[in-house]
């Protein structure tokens, strides 16, 4: 058996939101590899190993795929949302430039999903419907400095911003200082929204401001978008507001 | 019967990339409402209404679409990709605030798609794989001043950058000044990727480099990535490379 790697998005939650590729590409496998609560969304099959492993561990995770493959297994590695977005992939590429040669003549594939900041703007209209970016708010991996320097180009241009990894246990101060990054540079009455678990039971959308907008309201599982000076908000009697992003793109 | 609409993100191409819940919006609606080509996309329903309409008609197609809702239909608006990335949501919600009341107590909601972005990027690794825009080159209703800004900022601070709407019978040069903005702010050995039809049978990627970058690569099915300083390109035997933005985000 020749061995192969599926990189796979599993979309940000229900399985409704999971595509058809990505389930035949997980029914595949011989072997599932993840962090073990995203593991723990697939479905058991018969016959099917399971190599469940912690956060923030992805290159040893991606490693110890590579050789399940090298050894003839086909392996699904699984991530949220979309792999390539904040996810998995890169962490395969990385582990395959920095591995053995054999590595760079497995049969890859990534399998696109259901990003988290395409789920959660669907629940509030249409946010990104214009220009707009993507930002990790973790400085595990990169300065801080960074992260500042892309916070005031995004914001000042005019791009909508969705942030990824904007809090945990050990970063608890980056988000309410994204926040206060921003405020000079958009007005206060730009709209901030909290989408925490987007598609699961525990879903939880908030729509503030930037003057208002609180870091205690996010958590591990939290994406926060942040509008511009153009952003519209639709009120509709006994139901939140809609948000979108008018085609024209700026004020 | 009381109406409702969805807007629904099909996916970049083949079916197997479309969600389960996309399927369901599309089953369920007495109404398909979108553009020509996107509409012959969907397979046909006996008794559904099919309503397909011209290319840049989308506030007009967005309005006979909530009048179909409020008379009573279950319509379902069609968009390629996520219908909230350059789609038709943006145009729903447009629609709905300069419409009549009646309109804002509708049930509308947005059923999120895979993006022509990242399903370009999964076919050649994880060039999303860090902080990234997305920018749309059409200056039908922005100026171009706009878009060159933020052209400007995206490379200047690391984003990697996608190009929605490259150009146009109607819009030659856009894709071309593009790279001509970006060249004096990014290497020349920066990866440029031209993926066209993506997931569909004539689907094309090719990989370049920012100095040999050509418009003439792309039309109107186009997406092009630009990569940055940080971006990885793994050399495989006898296969295309791959290209990844490492984790860590930075050069």
């Amino acid at each position: 058996m020749s061995g192969r790697l599926s990189v796979v998005g599993l979309g940000p939650g229900e399985a409704a939101v999971r595509t058809p590729q990505a389930e035949a590409a997980l029914a595949a496998a011989t072997d599932l590899v993840g962090y073990g609560p995203y593991l723990a969304r697939v479905a058991a099959a018969p016959a099917q190993a399971r190599h469940p492993s912690d956060n923030r561990e992805e290159v040893a995770r991606a490693c110890h795929a590579l050789g399940l493959a090298a050894d003839g297994r086909h392996v699904a590695v699984v991530s949220s949302g979309d792999a390539g977005v904040f996810g998995m992939a890169s962490a395969v590429f990385e582990a395959i430039e920095a591995g053995p040669p054999a590595w760079r003549r497995l049969e890859v594939e990534v399998v696109p999903g259901i990003s988290a900041m395409f789920a959660a703007a669907a629940r509030i209209g249409a946010p990104l419907g214009h220009d707009f970016c993507a930002i990790s708010l973790s400085d595990n991996l990169k300065p801080w400095e960074v992260v500042a320097q892309r916070l005031r180009a995004a914001a000042g241009a005019g791009f909508v911003v969705a942030l990824y990894n904007p809090l945990s246990r050990a970063r608890p101060w980056q988000l309410g200082a994204a926040f206060d990054l921003l405020r000079p540079i958009l007005p206060g009455a730009t709209p901030v929204v909290f989408a925490t678990a987007v598609t699961r039971p525990e879903e939880r959308i908030d729509v503030t401001t930037l003057a208002d907008a609180d870091q205690a309201r996010a958590d591990m599982r939290t994406l926060v978008l942040v509008g511009t000076k153009a952003t519209r908000r639709v009120e509709r009697p006994s139901a939140p507001p809609w948000l979108y992003a008018p085609r024209r793109g700026c004020a």
